[in-house]
């Protein structure tokens, strides 16, 4: 099959880059640890030029051949790479933020090759506390073409910041961050309470349901502040081992992070019922957050796949960037 | 003035001593950073004996000379120093806890000099979730006897490890924990928001009672986890500095804390009034938790001095430890 677009997820500490299809089809993957904060950085000739710009070099590994065997093949990117520490910033967008609305926003950045790489926008929500994503909406915009009868659901981004997002007719309406996934890194990392961990190539399911439920319950209501400390107590009342510690960790902050969401949804949503989650991400993790999920009463959970490879051919395609699009629309 | 006990605050980062007179009045202090976690390794004398065991090094360094010319002298010690890892492991004390209980619960260490040291037990809450301390109980009881009119109210220890301690008829109750500080050190240190604050020699006021007010505002009920995120987006919006951020940031946990502790009592208190607040701790870390508990609705705040001496004064005389107790109760 012909290779029709070059998609490129690029984040801060990966890239992954997609060879695509008609109908957005998956052709070839390749996964680099070139993310923007870890670009490489030994100059060499790219394409007959001699090419000391990191963002330059890691294009180059990640779909130099590609773009060689498919001349004139159009390239799109979403992630931090339109950030201020990016390759070229692209100003962000409002919420609401639609498919249209972000694929007539593409920023470009031509690279040595003469190749123009096609940069999507990030969204901002102006709430009291803003808000930003970057990537994440390109995934959204993913699950939404790919589940057109999709409408008022709450799609999950668990990560090193997780986004919940509130879709309403193909629109991104709201969303909220969390830093759990940054915070449970730096707990267990640098605070007393890595002290005592052990880290265990199996997942502890009971550690963490356990964590989990500490987060919703009577003894939750003061926080993750404080449910935090009792990973070092339990542990020195013989209640939890080493192995135990970091699942349980894990659970606690998962756990607090579903419960004030749940929290302010049930507030908003009154007697209706909480609605649909779908799940965009790591399969290990996404399978975490179903099982909490589950614990704070949210019945229908599924998990998308194909995300990001999908959102970046709807917005290719949006854009006029494929050169048959009236045979695949 | 004779003294007449050598009291210590041994803890895991410090370890401050006092020689104490009569109605253990103040004569000398010494502080030191030989907390149990970084005691003196290099091997020396310590009267007349080669000594290589890091606490006696440190307890020489703290008070060799006050026991040269104080012979006989008791010596009274509480913190870490009779944890696990400590000089000698002590056992908890389950709440209630007591000056009478605690008092006859010290445990001793004979030094390389023969000088007998008397360690204060730690205090476990066993809750849902347990809870311990180790040197906050010596200063909880040094304001209950500075202050014997108190009854009925909460004292609050702020710290890497903030401590909340109801009080009643001269004993502890109930305590909860909070990481806040060590948190506060960790997320600065060691996450994104690190990365665009600027550190000043300044308080700035203003960042921190914003802070505090987005804790408690409805944008709050999203919890710590959330709200954090706040302080890289207020800063990408030009809305807050990079100098404001680390206040803001203290502002956002601290009333983070305060907020949930404040929810749970009133839920426990129904109309009665918020209980009256002592403060015991660092004066500046003190001044950011009145300006806070002041914004919690907590009317009545003040501030103790000289809790740990007068906490390990009367636990030596209860244990029987000074020569003329009866001159001096």
């Amino acid at each position: 099959m012909q290779a029709q677009l070059i998609a490129l997820d690029w984040g801060t500490t990966s890239l992954r880059a997609y060879l695509l299809g008609c109908a957005g089809q998956v052709l070839k993957t390749r996964s680099l640890a070139s993310g923007i904060m870890q670009l490489p950085n030994a100059a060499r000739l790219v394409a007959g030029h001699w090419c000391t710009n990191g963002f330059e070099l890691a294009f180059d590994d990640a779909c130099g051949d590609w773009l060689d065997a498919n001349p004139g093949i159009p390239v799109i990117a979403c992630g931090m790479v339109g950030s201020a520490q990016g390759w070229r910033e692209v100003a962000y967008r409002e919420t609401p933020a639609s498919l249209n609305a972000l694929s007539t926003a593409l920023q470009t950045v031509r690279s040595v090759r003469g190749v123009e790489v096609h940069i999507v926008p990030g969204v901002i929500q102006h709430s009291v506390l803003p808000n930003v994503m970057r990537g994440e909406e390109t995934q959204v915009l993913g699950v939404l073409q790919t589940l057109p009868h999709l409408n008022d659901c709450l799609i999950g981004l668990p990560g090193s910041h997780s986004k919940w997002v509130q879709v309403q007719d193909g629109c991104l309406v709201h969303f909220d961050t969390f830093m759990t996934g940054e915070l449970y890194a730096a707990v267990c990392a640098h605070t007393i309470l890595g002290r005592t961990q052990q880290h265990s190539a199996q997942f502890d399911l009971a550690a963490f349901e356990r964590g989990v439920q500490v987060a919703l319950s009577p003894a939750g209501q003061l926080g993750p502040l404080s449910t935090l400390f009792s990973a070092r107590t339990l542990g020195l009342t013989g209640q939890l081992s080493a192995t135990q510690q970091p699942d349980y960790v894990s659970g606690l902050l998962i756990g607090h992070e579903l419960a004030a969401l749940s929290t302010v949804l049930r507030q908003h949503l009154g007697e209706q019922p909480l609605p649909t989650i779908i799940l965009i991400g790591n399969s290990q993790l996404c399978e975490r957050y179903q099982r909490a999920l589950g614990a704070c009463g949210f019945a229908d959970v599924s998990l998308a796949e194909q995300a990001t490879e999908q959102g970046l051919w709807h917005l290719a395609q949006a854009a006029g960037l494929l050169q048959h699009t009236h045979l695949e629309a």
